[in-house]
C-alpha cells in the first residue's frame, strides 16, 4: 500500500520508536514516578529523558513545563478549557479543526465569547484581522499552524507578536508541523503549544503534549494519584504532576523519544526539504490535469504537506475509495473534522480528498499518485 | 529482578501482547475510523476488536458503552464529574485512592457534598453503613472493589443491591480487580465502571476504559475530531464517539485486546487461584515473624494479591529500598496514594511497604521475598 495520509497520522515510524517502545515494556515495564526499585526509576528516567527532549526541539527552558497528554486533542481542551472563563472572549480562524472548534463552541454556553476570523479562500489568514479582533475581554488566541486540510501555513510569527503586544495570550495548535517546521515557543511568542506525538514527531498514537509557558495558571480537569504529595486530598501544584494524575503511557513516551531522537539527527531542515520537494512534484504535475481543481496555497513553501483536491464534481469519498481499492493508494476523504475550513475554501458538501506526505514518502510515491489522478480522470 | 509490585502494573505481559502492539504498529499503523482505506479500516476494527471482549469479559450488551481512556484516573473523574453536579451527594469509603478522593473534593467547591464511610481496621467496609448515609440527594456511590493498599475485597454485591432499590448509580473502581475476578455489571448492579488495562487486564500502560450503563447521560469533557459529525461544531451525541476524541491509541489498545485473550484462554479461575495461593503463602509464612506486622483482612479469600506489610517501626521506603538495592526485589512503600486508607490502617505516618502478586509470579518468588524480609529483621 502506498501511504499518503500522513497528516491523520505518520506511518511508517523509525524502526528505533518500535524498537524502544519493546524494549520500554520488556525491560522497564513498572509504573514511573510511583515506587522507588530500579524498573520504575528506569521507567521515570525515559519519561524525563522525552520532556529533555521535547524541551531541546521547541527551545523551552523547563522540561517540567512540558505536559504529556493522550492526544493534540487533550491538550486543546486542556488549554483552552483550561484558560478561558466567564466574560473572556477568544479568536481563532476558519482553518481550525474540531479540536479547536468544539471547544469554543461548548464555552459559549458559560459565556465564552469568540470571534472566528474568516480566512481566504486559499486558507490564508491576515494578521491585521486578527489584530482588528481583539477587544478589551480577548484572553486567547488559538490557530493551527498549518491546515490540516489544505496545508496552509499561518502567519504565527506576525500573530505571534500582536498576542504579545497586545498580552494575549497565544496557543498554537502544531498538529500538521511539529517535527517538520522550526517551532521556536520563545522566538515565536507561544503561551501554549499542543500537539500529537504520533504525526510528524514520529512516536505513537497515544502521545501528545502541551507546553505551558512558567507563570501561567491552566485549570487542570483531571485529578487522582500523581506519586506526589500523596497524603493530600487535593491535586498538587507543581508541574507536571498538576496535570498528569494517573499512569503514563510509558512505552510510548519512550518511543516518541526515539522519534524526536531520529528528527533531531536528520535535521528539521532536511525532512522539511523532502517533504516540500514531493508536494511540489505532487502540485507540479497534478496542475496540468483539466478535470483536478487543487485548495490551498498551491505552493510548497506556503504549505505543510498536505495537498487537498477534487476530481470534477465527484463526491471526494469515491475517489478515494478508487484508489484505495483500484490503486492501493491511501489518502482521506471528506471534511477532515473541519467544518469551517470546507465553507473557507467551498468544499463543505463535497468534501476533498487529502493527499498527505511524510518522510518516508518516496518520488515513487507521488509518481503513482499522479498516475492514478490521471486514469481515474481518463475514465470518467 | 523478582517484581512484586503488580498493584502499580503489571509485569510482564503476555508475549502475545508485546506482539500485537508491534503487529499494529508495522502493518496497520493508520488512523482508525478516520479515513476509509484499508490501514485505516484495518486500525478500527481492532479497536472495535477490544471493544468487543471488553464487553464480553464484563457481560456489556454494548460494546459501544466501552469508552477507551488513558488510563482509570480519566475513566474516574469521567464518571465522578460527568455524573455529578451541584446539590448532588455521592458516597465513597475510607479506603479509596486519590482518583476518587481528589475529584470528590474538587467538586465540594461547586456544591456537591460527600460522605466518607470509615472502614474497619482491616479495610472493610459495611453495608449498612453506605444504607443510613444514603438521603434524597445522594446520586452515586463509588468505591473500589479491593484497596490498592491492603487488598481488601469490598462487598460490592452487596452494596450493588443497596444502590440499586435506592435508585442510585453506582460506580466501581475495578483497578485491582479486573482481570482476576469475575465482574458481571448485570449481576452486580454496576452502572459506571472504571478500570485500567495495564493491571490485570495485563495490556499496555497508556490504556483504560469506562463502562457507562445504557441511558446514563454523562457529561464528557473533551471535544474534538471523532471522524463522526464532521460538519457540526457540537461534539455528537452517540457513543463512544462522544466520549473518544482525537486519535485512540490504536496499538495500545491492540495490545489490550491480546491481554483480554490471554486472560479467557488461561480463566479467571486459574488466575485468581494462582493468585490467591501466592498471596496465601505468602501470608502464612511471614505471620510467625514477630517484627512484622500485617495489614488488612490477612486472608486470601477476602483480598486481591496485595498484601501491605511493616517491619517494627522502620519507615516503609527504607524497607522497600533495602529490598531492591540487597535482594533485587521490587516493591512499593509509602502511602500508595490513599491518604484515608493510611488513617484506616494506623499508617499515615510510616506508610506501608507493599508486595503484590500477579499471575506471571511463582512460588520461589514468595519464598525470596520472605527469606529477603526474614533477612532484614535479624539484621536490625
Amino acid at each position: 500500500m502506498i501511504y499518503l495520509d500522513n497528516a491523520a497520522t505518520t506511518y511508517p515510524k523509525p524502526e528505533s520508536v518500535y524498537e524502544a517502545i519493546l524494549h520500554q515494556m520488556k525491560n522497564f515495564g513498572a509504573n514511573p514516578g510511583r515506587s522507588g526499585h530500579k524498573m520504575a526509576i528506569e521507567a521515570g528516567r525515559s519519561i524525563f529523558n522525552a520532556r529533555e527532549l521535547v524541551a531541546r526541539l521547541f527551545n523551552i527552558d523547563n522540561p517540567m513545563q512540558i505536559i504529556f497528554t493522550s492526544n493534540a486533542t487533550e491538550a486543546l481542551n486542556l488549554a483552552i478549557k483550561g484558560l478561558l472563563k466567564a466574560g473572556d472572549h477568544v479568536i481563532t480562524t476558519s482553518m481550525e479543526h474540531n479540536s479547536v472548534l468544539r471547544p469554543i463552541t461548548t464555552l459559549e454556553k458559560i459565556g465564552v465569547k469568540n470571534t472566528i476570523i474568516q480566512c481566504s479562500g486559499a486558507g490564508y489568514v491576515e494578521p491585521s484581522d486578527v489584530k482588528k479582533a481583539i477587544n478589551e475581554n480577548t484572553k486567547l488566541i488559538v490557530m493551527t499552524h498549518a491546515s490540516n486540510v489544505t496545508g496552509t501555513l499561518m502567519p504565527i510569527e506576525e500573530i505571534g507578536k500582536i498576542a504579545k503586544e497586545a498580552g494575549i495570550n497565544f496557543l498554537v495548535d502544531a498538529a500538521q508541523t511539529a517535527g517538520v517546521y522550526e517551532i521556536d515557543v520563545k522566538k515565536l511568542n507561544i503561551d501554549l503549544l499542543a500537539l500529537p506525538g504520533h504525526k510528524g514527531l514520529l512516536g505513537p498514537q497515544g502521545t501528545g503534549l502541551l507546553y505551558i509557558r512558567e507563570g501561567l495558571d491552566i485549570m487542570h480537569f483531571k485529578e487522582g494519584g500523581t506519586g506526589s504529595k500523596s497524603e493530600e486530598l487535593v491535586q498538587p501544584e507543581m508541574l507536571p504532576d498538576r496535570y498528569e494524575s494517573g499512569t503514563p503511557n510509558t512505552p510510548g513516551i519512550a518511543g516518541l523519544a526515539k522519534g524526536i531522537e531520529f528528527i533531531m539527527e536528520t535535521g528539521l531542515d532536511k525532512i522539511r526539504q523532502h517533504e516540500e520537494a514531493l508536494t511540489q512534484q505532487f502540485i507540479d504535475e497534478i496542475s496540468h490535469i483539466h478535470q483536478v481543481k487543487i485548495y490551498g496555497p498551491k505552493d510548497a513553501k506556503r504549505q505543510a504537506a498536505v495537498v487537498s483536491i477534487n476530481i470534477g464534481e465527484e463526491d471526494s469519498s469515491e475517489i478515494a475509495y478508487i484508489l484505495d481499492k483500484v490503486f492501493n493508494i491511501a489518502v482521506r476523504p471528506g471534511l477532515h473534522c473541519a467544518p469551517h475550513t470546507h465553507k473557507t475554501i467551498g468544499t463543505f458538501e463535497q468534501g476533498t480528498v487529502r493527499f498527505s506526505f511524510g518522510y518516508f514518502n518516496k518520488k515513487e510515491d507521488v509518481e503513482a499518485a499522479v498516475a492514478a489522478i490521471k486514469e481515474i480522470c481518463e475514465q470518467l
